[in-house]
This record gives structure tokens, sequence and C-alpha cells, in this order.
């Protein structure tokens, strides 16, 4: 195709890995040409060769210096994230960049200056957007038919914990897991947070409760449109991965369900029963990683603004910022009183 | 049947003529003896003698002079329940006390005070306990199925709001409705409310704001046994009686949907169809009504405890109290900070 | 009330039994002056007192000479339900009988000449077609909400055979069991029955197979308008009793799922699960018992035909023994090939 | 992969595009080295080259003679499937054959012979039995969740008739359309059909029926091991693509519903709606087109039998036209009746 695109992947661990295969296997529209990782393997370079790949490097700076490249996928470890944005705006390359850009307003805030100096776009990885489900919910919002939004309502648990050694750097519940749920109240709510309250518990592992962090939370939104909302999450399900949200409104509410492997139902002696959600977010969203490197393909070819931009991310973190200040302090925490630089 | 009890219903209005015709129609156990209303009419004299009532009073002291009256159901206007509490325990009855006991605490607990010194039997009118939803819900809590209870959620939304005069007089949602959802939480959490706060807004109607009061909100419950629980009202919901909870634990999660009138769906062109919920509290709880007179009546004649006892009912004053404090105050509250006397 | 429309029942049996208390209880526009039953005893004297009935006779004649009473309910035995219409009839008495009428076409022929000819209504007991599912779904097809019929599909399956004994008299699967879903592809298609044909095998119990009859069977019908219909009977689904059906059109299809105890799912380890449909007709029909009767009274006091009427009756008995000969001859059998006299 | 398989495909239309693009992107075990087409044009090359095809024929001859390929897939024209899984037996190559074989028993019988002879393997491309749903019934049916199977309902429905022209050449609507579902009976079943009836209709589209073909049918079906089976099938559910089954057995049912796009309901003053199902075979069995070749490439990999064999080709074959015949000659017929060869 006369207008493929050539990309390139900074950091190929899990997640990189699967940006990798998409675009190799499923988006026509883009070539992979080349991939970067500080802890490159003759596994990797194997893998990579194996999708066509035709540039493998340790060095980031080695795949930011081909011209060829339009565009890259920042996948590397989160402490990373912002300083490789910055590097590849000033390369001139249009970035994608995984969640979150940072743990901090001000890492974020420069990496937003230098895509903005720059002139290049940048998409945040906030794959639930494109998910079937929650994409059909905002549809219905869009379209009128729930009304003036009243209440958004989030559900979002994982199947298992991580071990505690990962929560101690993950930045804690709200910043690592509950951000992805204010991504999406944001973006179905239509309108900015403006105060949160955050209740939470150690319920689910003594360990990550010893790690600083808890594993159970309510948070109370308050939005600038006058809508509220409210998202629970919890760290293990035992049942699998439980991805559900509701948008309440002046003339009706959208209900997402879960997804499940199949639509099979049993009926015996015992009861009726069915499948579990799908395990985990490598299955809920496994077209939503399709669909979000395509919409920023799209985007930039068609000149036009990512579906979730930078200061999306940053209003992501300032919520979670603000939930973490209210957990510690125990009540209701404005927005305003943050810095957001 | 020998065992036969004599029952009598002080106030007639719509929730007093429910009871009294499910006891004269569904609980052969029991036998409508009596009934009194400060507005007594002919009308509803007539209605009565077709029930096979015997007494028709204006005066409730003549009703509770009958000395083969064992138990006498509370239909009264909310300000009167303490009062003829008090004097149906004085006269000897067990009492059947519509929700809310009183608005405040101090007159509650002078009603508790008088049912234990008469060492009669008091139940709260807290319906939805005996819903055949909620129950199964509580069952598998119960039975363990579900685990440690982490979070109770429940969604509780009216099909529309009532008129502003009324809300003036009605204590607020909190002490009006949600207080039909603070005491399922308990009941289905098995534990104390030990802290509350509650975000609310007017987005419904105006002149529901200016009559002082909100009409959608979101209450965060912390429990004794450390459990958190997240409850939302809106005083409308176009598409009817939304009713759901679910209880969230170690084991699994249990999920009560609503009920519809039927179990067709209809797919065509636009989609696939299917019922609203069950219109209004009269429909979805019809039976719940039964069986809680039911429980009454069975908690006299074995010389149980009634399931839903005067102390659940201050419980829960103090709860949607807690809650409205919270509101005003913009803080969580604890419930050691009111005074329960 | 001034226009209350005084009933007897002959045979209190299990369903005579269930229609005096939904009329004492339940059906306030009619009063159960009288029963009647060959075996009477004094416990069933001392039920029937307890209803507020002021008759209990050992000889139906006795019943019928009463001229207080206008309308009859034949709930004796099969065998003898042929008779006591006529009487009935004879007697002036309009007449709900229980189903089939006979299981004879000559002895239906009979009662309903012995109807006609006392110019009184009768209702047969196919209490299906009062069923809120069942109901909802023919409200559709009426409405043309699903276009012009093309296929019915009947799904009906008890939860447990009845003892061979009982398979013996009771003129086998179609004209005891499969006769309802006639009654219902007739009442769902607005149009009779022409052809049949009728597979069966016996997988159930061998001991249904030596009594000569079948346990599960699977019936296609052609109906006068060009629809097709098809009905699978089995005597024993182990989850409980499935009563489903379908009406698919040419503008869509309606879709009666089963009715379930509670709305409750419990997700766990093992997947998601529910309740069972509801056990058994009594549960699963215990309104539409009720609605019938209603039903036939209202058509009485308005002079109006009752909604399932001995012709009815007569083309459902025409359809089961068109599906026994198809059995037997292995064929399909068209309903012009049997004698209608 | 040093184990990857070269493959060639015979005939790339739709079906024949959809197999190529899925070895391309979704297959990495195979490689898909040749094309060949009769009507091969500049399109078609282009198309073929972007998928990273070597070799493009228009002579399926040339692509036979390729001795690297090891297995071909026949997706011509059904009227040369039977020729080209002969010739592509001749020629050592392993093959999948989309269904039917032919529509004939004799050329069915030759190309199965021929396969037999080469020491070949051969696939018919009955995707269905690869569909999540349908497998996933049939693990419950194996693992003896269902017990003794009794009935096997299927219900399927396309969202559109084709144009008259191609029913006139297709067989007819058991050959072409319900085939699917007699294969997939047989595998519920786990037993052979032993005899069929079969009524049928002109309800969609009477140009259909001046072809000589029906648009709405219903067949009965006998299994060798006891069990019944129906299947309901129509040219046109406007609400789209409705692919249904059930097994019913002496522990339980296993239901398969309908995939929908998303699990979104809205809730509004209408009621409550959700998607319709999948729209067409396209969208439902895309994962099982995909499956099918999977386990095909695997059986020749492993040195197994192919999931569905020539001989499962064939009875199917026979099983439909026992169906044609049936509703010809308006009775019951035997499989037995019918020539084998």
């Amino acid at each position: 195709m006369a207008g493929t695109m050539n990309i390139g992947i900074i950091g190929v661990g899990r997640i990189g890995k699967i940006h990798a295969e998409n675009i190799a296997y499923l988006i026509p529209q883009a070539r992979l040409k080349a991939v970067a990782d500080l802890n490159m393997t003759s596994a990797i370079e194997a893998w990579a060769r194996g999708l066509g790949v035709q540039a493998v490097y340790r060095d980031p700076a080695a795949l930011l210096a081909d011209e060829d490249i339009q565009a890259v996928l920042v996948c590397s470890s989160t402490d990373t994230h912002a300083d490789f944005v910055i590097k590849a705006a000033a390369a001139g390359k249009h970035v994608f960049c995984e969640k979150p850009v940072d743990l901090t307003v001000a890492k974020v805030r420069a990496a937003l200056d230098a895509v903005k100096k720059a002139g290049v776009k940048l998409q945040v990885g906030f794959n639930r957007r494109f998910d079937h489900n929650f994409r059909r919910v905002r549809e219905l919002v869009e379209s009128g038919a729930v009304g003036e939004p009243h209440v958004i309502k989030i559900t979002s648990r994982d199947p298992a914990p991580p071990p505690p050694t990962y929560v101690a750097g993950s930045g804690g519940i709200f910043l690592d897991m509950m951000i992805h749920d204010f991504d999406m109240a944001r973006y179905q709510a239509g309108s900015e947070v403006v105060e949160v309250y955050a209740a939470g518990a150690v319920l689910v592992d003594e360990a990550i409760g010893k790690a600083g962090d808890i594993d159970t939370a309510i948070v109370t939104l308050r939005f600038a449109n006058g809508a509220l909302g409210v998202i629970d999450n919890s760290r293990k399900a035992v049942y699998g991965y439980d991805q559900r949200l509701e948008v309440f409104g002046s003339k009706g509410v959208a209900c997402a369900e879960n997804d499940t492997p199949s639509a099979v139902r049993l009926s015996n002696e015992s009861g009726v029963s069915g499948d579990k959600p799908l395990y985990f977010f490598l299955e809920r969203y496994k077209d939503a990683f399709v669909a979000e490197v395509r919409a920023f393909i799209a985007a930039i070819a068609e000149g036009k603004t990512p579906p979730v931009t930078g200061e999306d991310g940053l209003q992501d973190l300032l919520v979670a910022l603000a939930a973490k200040k209210s957990l510690v302090e125990k009540r209701p925490v404005k927005l305003s009183e943050l810095s957001t630089r």
C-alpha cells in the first residue's frame, strides 16, 4: 500500500510484543520496521525477525534515528515513558505511549510540552476506550439515548493480585489500576472530574497492606457537568476479570455486562450455569489493543487529533493523585487543590 | 384454626390497606379483627367490612382496648409511629411498625424502651429483606458461597420522584428512601456500619433542591467487619423501579438483577428487546409484604425474635442521619460521632 | 358485591382444591358456594368449611340442583368430565371443564351439543393461555410485531414422569401432556392444524414403553395459514419444568424463556450459575390458574364467549388423535382423515 | 519455523480469500505458497502478492505440480470440488475441501476412493464444528454433563435469502443450507441418522418456490442410538443470523445462544434492549474458519485423522438427500433406502 506507515516500538516486553504482533498481522496500514529494547536478547530478535521486522536495536536512539520511521510506540517500563516520549518527539516522531505517561505531574507536563513543541501527535494507551462494549455505551450516550448523564458506575476487578513486590513500585492501586477506570469515567461522562473521595481497605492480601497499598477501593467522583461517578476496584475476583459499567441518565441507563468465552448454558439438577467472564485483560481487551493502534495510525494519516490525548493522560493522573490524597487525608479532595504543573 | 391470631391495624392508607388485604386473603394464620384510622370514612368502613373485619374505629385507643387483639400493625403517618408503638406496647400488644419508627433518635429510643419494658415483640417494616432475590443473596452469603464479604453494592432508583411537598416533610432522601438500602446493606453485610460518606446532587428536579433535598446520591459505607459498601439512589429512573444488589467477597459474587413482568424477548430489525423492571414497590415487593407479616406472626407464635428488630430500625436511622451530616459537612462521618439516645 | 357469582365445584382433588382456594381468596367477583365430590371425606369437608363454603355434597346432582349456583367447575376424573358437562348444562349452569373434555371425539361432541342446546357457556381448562409469558408472546403476535407467523416452536418437558400406572390410563403422551402444547400452538398461530407428523421414543423409562406409551416426542404441525409448528416433549427434565416457546415470523421472533424462583446469579471459580426453572405446573402456572377462572367469570358476567371454547377443546383433541395415529402408522396424518363426530 | 507447511488454494472467491488471509495472518504453522483460480484477474493476483503468495496460477494443475506444496484447499465452485479432490489426491496432496464435496453420492464416493487410494488426508469444510459455542456444547456432551442425549434441537436461520438464481443451482435448502445442521446434529449426537422426515413451506419469497425450492423447513431426525433430532431452517430472519442449538439428555440440557456484537443493554421508557445476533456467517464463524484450517494442518502434522472426514461429508449428503426425498414423497424416509454408492 502506497501510504503504509513505518512504525518502531521501544520496549518489547509483554505489551510491546502484543502491539508488534498486531501491527504485523492485523494492521496492514502499518509496517513494523524496527524494535528496540534495552534488554534485547537473541530470542527477542528471532521473534522480531519472524514478524518481518527489518531492524532490531538495543539502543532506542538508533531506532529514533531512522528517518523512515514516522511513529513510535513507547512500551518500555513506566519510569522511562516520559523520557522516550520527549526523545521521540524531538526526533519528529508521532508517539503512542503506554499508560501512564508518568506517575508525576511534572514529568507528564514535560512530555506534553515536548510533544506540543515538536508538533507531533501523542496518544496514550487507554485501550479500554476501544472495547466493543464500552464504546457501544459511549455511542448510546453520545446519541442522547440515556439523556443527561447522572451517574457513571464502574466495576473493575482483577482475577488475581499482582505480587507484593510489583505493588511497591506501581504507585498504588489508584495510579496502577483504577487510573483506567478514571479515564473510562471521564470518557463516558464527557466531563472532567472536579472532586474525589476514596475509601479503601486491605481485604485480599495483607502483604499488599504491608507494601503500603490497599487492594479494595470505592471512589466517588463529582464531574464538572454535575454528574456523579463511582468506581469499585478489587485486586482479586475469583471468578475472573470483572469489567462492567453503566451510565445512568435522564432518559435511561446503558449497562455493559462482561464478555464470556461462550454463550452456552448448562441446566442440570444443580441449576443453570454458564461461563465465567473472559479471564483477564489480554483476553477481554484483545481487540481493543488492535483498535487503539489502528486509531492512532488513522489519526496520523488523516491529520487528526488522536482519540486519547496527552491531556487525557494528565487528567487521569490528577484524578488518581487526588484519590490517593483523599485516602490518606480521609476527606474529599478537589482537583483544584492539586498543582497541575 | 385454633391458633389463629387476632390482628388490628392502625392507619389504613395505602400501605395499611395492603397489609389488611394480605392478612384477609393470604395469611390464614391470622385474622384481621379491627382497623382504626383517624380519618375513617364510610368507604374505608365498607372496604373493611368486605374483608370480614369485625370492628372499625376512628380512635386507635378503642382498638388497643380490645383484649382479643394480640398484635397491632402501625401503618399511620410517620410522625405518629412512635406514639402508637408506645401505646400498643403499654396495652400488651406485639407491634409491627412501618418504617421508619421515627425520624429522631430520641423518639425511636423511647419506643424501643417502651417495647422492652412491656416485654412485647417489635418488628420494623423493612420489607425488602423478604424479597425473593435479596433473600436468595443473603442465603448465598450465609452459606459461605461468596466467602468473606468485601463489597456490598446496591442500586436503588425510583421510577418517578414524589411531589416536592412530600419531599419537604420526608426527612430527605437518606431518611425516606435510602434508609431501605442502609437496612439491606447491614442485612447483607452481617455487620454494622461504622462510617459514612455521602455525595449528592440535584439532577432530576430543581424543585427537590428548592425543598432542601437532593435527588441523586452515592453513599460509601464502612462496616465493622472491614467490608465496604456503596449505594446509589436516584429519584427518577424512566425505565422503572431499579432494585439491584451484589455482594462481592473472597469466594465470588452474588448479584440480584431486576424482576420483569415477563421472560419474553422480541428480536426484530431494531434489536432484541424485553420488558422493563416491575414498575414500582407495590409490584416488586408484593410478595415481600406478605412474607414480612407472616414472619412477624410466626415470630410471635413461636416466641422468637422478629427478623427485623427495633434495634435494626435504630441503626438504620443512625446511618441515615450520618449520611445527612456527611452531605452537609462534606466529609466522612463516623457513627460514633452521633448520639444514640 | 351486588354482582357476585355463586360457583360450585364438582371434584375437589388436587386441581379442584386449587380452583377452590383461588376463588375463595383471590377472586372477589365470585363466591364458592358449594363443592361436591364422590369421595367426600371429613377432611375435605373441614377444608371446604374453612374456605367459607356453605354446602358440601357427596352427590354432584345435589350441587347442580342449587338454583343459586350460576356456574360450575368440573374438576373430577377425566372419564366423568363429559357427563358432568352435560348434566350441568342441562341444569342451566355455565361450565368450566378441566382439560380434556374427553378422550373420544363422540363424547366431546355430545358435551358440546348439550352446551349449545342449553345456551350456556363452556370454557375448557387450557390454563397456559393465561400464563404471563405466553400471553405476552400472543400480544406481540397480535400486534403484528412478528409479522406473519412462519414457525411456532414449543418446548415442553416435565420434571419427572408420572407412575406407569397413570400412563396406562392417561390416553398417552399426546392426549395427556402434549395436548396442552397443541392448544398453545393453535392459540399462537391463530390458525387450525391441518396435518401432523409424530416421532416418538422411549428414552426416559422403559416401564412407560411397556405401558404402551412413549416418553419423548417431536411433532411437526402444518397450519391452515401455511405456517409450520414443532413441539418437543419429554417426561423428564432433571432441571425442572421446561416451558418455552417461540413464534418466528416475517418481522421477527418472540421467545418466552422459563421463569425462575429468583433473578440471582452467583459467580465463583466454577462459573456463573442461577436458579433452575420453577419446579412444576403448580409453581409455573400458579397465576394462570387464577386468571383463567377470572376470565371465565368475566365472560359470563359480560355475556361474552369464553377465551377457550369447547370447540378449542375438540380441535386440540383431534390434533392429539392425529399425532397418535401418525406415530402408529409412521406417516404424516391429515386432520381431515379423522371423523369429527 | 522448521515444520512450516506449504499450502495451495484452488479457487479464491469469497471463501477462498478468507482461508488465504487466515493462513497468511493467523496461522504461522502454515505458509500460503500458491493460489490458482480459473478466473484469475490482475486484482486477485495483486491481492495474493500482498499476502506474500509466491505463485499465482490460472491453471490448478500447475499448482498441483508444485512438489513443495503438501496440502491443498479446494474452494472452487461446488461442481468442481470432487474433480479437484481427486486430482489433488493423485498428486499426493492432503486435501481440505469446502462443503459439500458434491451433490451426488457417486461423485463423493469417487472422491473418497481417490483419497483412500492415495493415502492422503481429507477434511470437509463443516466449519461450525469449530464454533466456540457449539464446541462447548459438544464438550459438555462428551463430558457426560447432559447424560444420554435424548433430543438434539437446532435452529438455523439466515438473515436474508439468496437470489432465486442461486437457489436454482444450489441443490435446494437441504443440500445447500441445512446440510450444515445435519452435520452439526450428527456431531452433537455422536451417532448416525437412520430416518428423516421433512416438512417444508414457501413463506419467505415466492420466487424461491417458483425455482422449485422451499424457504422454511422443519426436519425430524432419528439417530442410531435412539435419540431424536429436530432442525428448523428459514431463509430469512430479519433480526440476523440465528444459530442456536440445544442437546437435551438424561442429566440436563446444554443450550448455545447467539453471539452478539456487544454485551450492552439499554433500558429506557420503551423497555430493555440489546444487540441483534452477529449478522451472518462471516461474522459469526470468523474464528471457526481459522480453527478448522488450524485443525487440518495439525492433523497432517501429527499424522492424525482430520476432525471432519470425507465419510462425514458423505453421511451429511445422505441425510440431505433423504430429507429431499421425504419432502417430495411426504413420508419419513430411512437412510437405508438410499444407495450409498
